[in-house]
């Protein structure tokens, strides 16, 4: 049956390139994902699929079939959305869409899972189980797609999942797996420093937003340096720092805002309290009046060992694929986060760096491109995790 | 003859009124003020005197008149450009130019200015001495116009200069003078943080630009706290701190301007080269490099002791001044500064805190008002110190 | 009588001599000069002057003549005590006493006084009005003897009083006067950071008292920077910090102190609530208690107009004096505060730089000398203002 | 075999109690070990063991024995120096030496690898391979024992070695292995500011030390918060900051020093010159010189694969070991690292976690103590694994 799977998926590569060139070209923002999400179920029906719901938890897909022998129901995810950036590569098949670009490799995901779920439905005969085909919107914008579509039900049944991301900084022929923690939380927090302007040559008149915040700013890298613990993993970054006026005044008024990430509850909330009260403290001293807002994002995501250890073992049988190494964790998130707490399952790396590049453009990049061979390690290893899944 | 100038000064009070209330409703901006050059040139054109010099270094007037008998030639200046203010007074001579306000009494200025020439042409038979009035153009706005019209001639021949500023945040009656530094240097800096950008997840592939700033912010208030004699005035002001990125990257540059203020060239020398050593260090420190770039302003006002003595004098002889007090110095600028570098004068403060309100609006307030009724004391202290220097 | 009172000093000037010289080599620590005081009282005694107080509010000597004409009450004050500071100078008549020295010219301000007390004791009968003789102790050792002496009644009946300081700083031949604040306020704080200590490999189970004590620093620097007036002084510095552990522990506690420096109360007032205020944020912002302790020291020493006045041109009057010129304030203090307090008076700076040196060594160093001639004129000088202010 | 070597152990543990009582009632500083040595020596001697060299690199000890048959040559390594602490344990054979104690553990160690080293010997005849018990002066201050002891060739012949810490933090029955990093890399750094020190009323005639080197501990919170990649380990903690001075003086100098914890050496240069150029650019900034020093101490204990391998196998054999688990890797140092870069091996902690405490006193706290029977289960431990290792 595997050497039948991969048999099948070795002659629908050209397919799976073609799909993801043409999705390549018409990228979607998170949550407008209409087109595509109407190509997707397009695709589904055309292969005569029935068991298809739309407009799952917003602009999500759920198709599922079910193989001749009984077994477990088996998830498994790709996600669809685009980012707003202007692409930059000069491919032929370079996005049509001025300033949305798919520099995630969301379109080799959906190509991935389509072609896959294809090959699944030929073989449904000889299967066991069933097979949950979750297409999901909106992964790059918080809240993010997932959550919605499990409220609405994609997971329902599902005693497994199983998802890839197409990693672009890992080579070719390599499976990045790990257990537990393998992509941040990743939460976002704003400050306002509410002091009080003035002419700047009259500072004594006035509580200097700009002091304030810069004391702030240095305050902040005590979070890290001082009370995390030093074998554990946290990052907290300020991205902007807004204070815009005349160079003879002083700022009235500073928003400064930036990211927090974090493998474990407890490095959150605490970094979530230093950072509140460090700003309570800092605005104290001051004598002036702050808003903190904290806004929790995707939470880490925990695979779970039994399926990250059947993903290994299933990697290690893909011709494609000569290295299945433990991953570091990323410091980056992902919304799969929340199937993982629902159901069991694990996520990982398929490697997508492109041959011709010895420093591959970073995911976000404009100029960022996959190996497009990935798709089909990918698939492979995905599509032979479900059916053993499907089998224990 | 001082009863004479009074008198006759007395008489005209409603004349200044009308003139100021005129400039009010007309104001125009800095290098700009192309009519009411023209309003200036015509009064004094009206008048009969000849000797009147237009575009003078831009767009000054400069007029002439020589006395009847021998003496000094004394040179009276009035500034004449307005802001880009939007009027919120209310007055019913607000200004009629949307955006553009006379909110620093330079409109009084005027007033006074051609009501004085007309009495003191009037008079000139009687009088000793050379009187020249320089109505000055754009003292708002850096380089302003007291320097070119310097360059242009406008103190050639002249011994001594006076000038005054309508005050509003000094009570009506009150003449407040100042030997030495009366107004400080307002000079502007801006510097340019060059780290290296990135995602907020991977500080340590970047350089971040927003901590690396605001340590240099905090740095940099030891030069007023450490390295200034505490019985000398110095003030560094940061106005502007500009990094504006998403909150999940890490700020690849930060801007940030302010400004210092000074009174002596030695202590503008000393902090100038203590921001650029500091932030030298500061971005050595931090492995990254800097952009440094410090703009000098106008210097300090520096008064003349004669002169000054000689106004004091004066100011004591006036019936509306009931208090002639020496004035603490101004971390403000002002381009008389330039005058007073090349001939003797001094440069004081009237008070025109208007009578209705306990606390002023300040200098440059879209409700900033001045007391009418200072124009006259402004203008009799003028004419008796000029006819005074002339005598000298 | 001016005359006369110059030329009795010009013939006891090598007493003047004699006796500074005497008492710089047997120096005594603040509120143990008693035998510093012994020898003042015996000088008195010694003079037949029969109304002479021992013991005044400690070591104090108060000493009183009257004159012969009707007039007011006028005292002068020199202060006795010296220093824990081991003498360098190798002067002939260097210390006797280890560790001990006049290194501020108390013995000198003795000197003065007691001659210039036997002169007018030798002149009673022309003079009018009295005089009190006010001999102070411990002026270096905050709370000082100036309000104990008060306290004991030394300033009853008192009209005005004078005194000055021999200051190497400034030129022989000088009087250096000031209306209002001439010497500052002089305070001492001191702070208690009680954070958490551990081992310096596990930052994250502490609480790091040294960190804290950083960031509060650097934060007070905006005291000076940013709260206080420009055109006002004002000094905080830090003196020491002290955390003394081993390299690899985690500091539990730093305990820093400094001293503040004003003119004013309302800034004295602002400056230690600031102070307060700024630690108590940083210790918020930080989780940890802290102590914090202010100890006011000497108020400024803010001399009256009308004496001032009188000062200044009686000064004029001296030979020996060719300057008589406004000083600037200095930042350190005296308890003469507390004299003016209570009477109208001032108090003023004699030059006495030693004429062999272009660089003093300053008050308070091991080479510390000054020019004996300067006691003449300081002695003529207080002679004559209290000659004269006593017959107002 | 094990059966045997498991029996002799459980029968000679109250002599193993015994010896670490004896010993923790005598303990000795490092380098200053030779009652101690002496004891262990006189051991060996008495077991009739003739293969013993005294004074190795210092105060080591080297014991060796061979065994019937061929194998490999196993070293394991027991420390034996004591601490500078006042011991407040209160047990009945608390230390006799005011001021030092056994507070780390090294007591238990010698004790198990005496005793251990005597039933290997009884066993001689059946064992295979040779047996080198390495008693270790000096572990707890750097430079250590452990480097001259192999420089003195105590390594020489040998294939592998083992060694453990009893670590009071661990549960009693677990034994925590880990493969690559199990301890850190421990320097140490000092740092001199060397400002101009001067009258704290003077700020702006002095580099205020205090200031630039609280600025400069702010600086260096970025190391590891902006410079340290978030997934790998590293600290740097600030232990003393010395600037003792009167309050009312500017320190002239500060002395700051600290310790570095690290894994990779990469990361450990990377450090040493992100402090480097930190201290430069924070002292070009404040114009002041500086000295700075970096003492490398131990560099991280990396175990190999192959032997901790071996470790857990036989760990789990171990009838008083019920959790053989992954121990994160611990920031605290060890000397143990320097045969790991010599010869293959692995070094584990083995749980001594007092029965009686909830929470236990921590390692190098007057306090501090361990549960005995976590030397039976230690010397289990080391015993099988060093037999299976001389078999491979």
């Amino acid at each position: 049956m595997k050497e039948q799977l991969f048999e099948k998926l070795n002659r629908s590569y050209d397919e799976m390139v073609e799909i993801r060139r043409y999705l390549h070209q018409h990228p979607e923002l998170s949550f407008r994902e209409k087109k595509t999400a109407a190509y997707i179920a397009k695709y589904y029906q055309n292969l005569g699929i029935t068991d298809i719901r739309t407009g799952v938890g917003g602009n999500g897909i759920v198709a599922k079939i079910s193989g001749g022998k009984p077994g477990k129901t088996i998830a498994l995810r790709a996600d669809f959305d685009a980012l707003p950036i202007q692409e930059e590569t000069g491919l032929p098949f370079q996005s049509t869409t001025p300033g949305v670009m798919h520099a995630c490799g969301h379109d080799g995901h959906m190509a991935i899972l389509l072609v896959l779920a294809k090959i699944l439905f030929e073989m449904r005969e000889e299967l066991a189980g069933n097979y949950v085909f979750i297409h999901q919107h909106a992964e790059e914008l918080s809240p993010g797609g997932a959550k919605p579509m499990i409220e609405d039900g994609c997971l329902d049944g599902v005693d497994a999942i199983f998802g890839t991301h197409l990693w672009a900084t890992v080579p070719y022929g390599t499976v990045a797996y790990r257990k537990g923690p393998i992509m941040a939380a990743a939460d976002r927090f704003e400050i306002k420093i509410n002091g009080y302007g003035g002419h700047g040559a009259q500072p004594h008149k006035t509580k200097d937003s700009i002091v304030i915040a810069s004391q702030l700013v240095m305050n902040l890298q005590q979070i890290v340096s001082r009370k995390v613990d030093p074998i554990e993993s946290a990052v907290l970054s300020i991205g902007y720092f807004r204070a815009e006026n005349s160079f003879n005044v002083i700022a009235d008024q500073v928003i400064l805002g930036g990211t927090v990430r974090t493998f474990k509850p407890e490095m959150q909330e605490m970094i979530e309290k230093e950072l509140e009260r460090i700003t309570r403290g800092t605005c104290h001293a001051a004598d002036c009046d702050f808003e903190f807002h904290y806004y929790k994002g995707y939470p880490a995501v925990e695979n779970h060992d039994e399926e990250t250890e059947l993903l290994v073992q299933c990697a290690k049988e893909i011709p494609e694929i000569d290295l299945v190494e433990e991953s570091v964790p990323e410091m980056t998130g992902e919304d799969f986060a929340y199937y993982l707490k629902n159901v069991q399952g694990t996520f990982f790396f398929t490697g997508a760096k492109p041959e011709n590049l010895s420093v591959p453009f970073p995911h976000h990049h404009p100029k960022f491109d996959i190996n497009e061979k990935a798709m089909l390690a990918a698939a492979k290893t995905l599509g032979l995790v479900a059916l053993q899944a499907a089998e224990l």
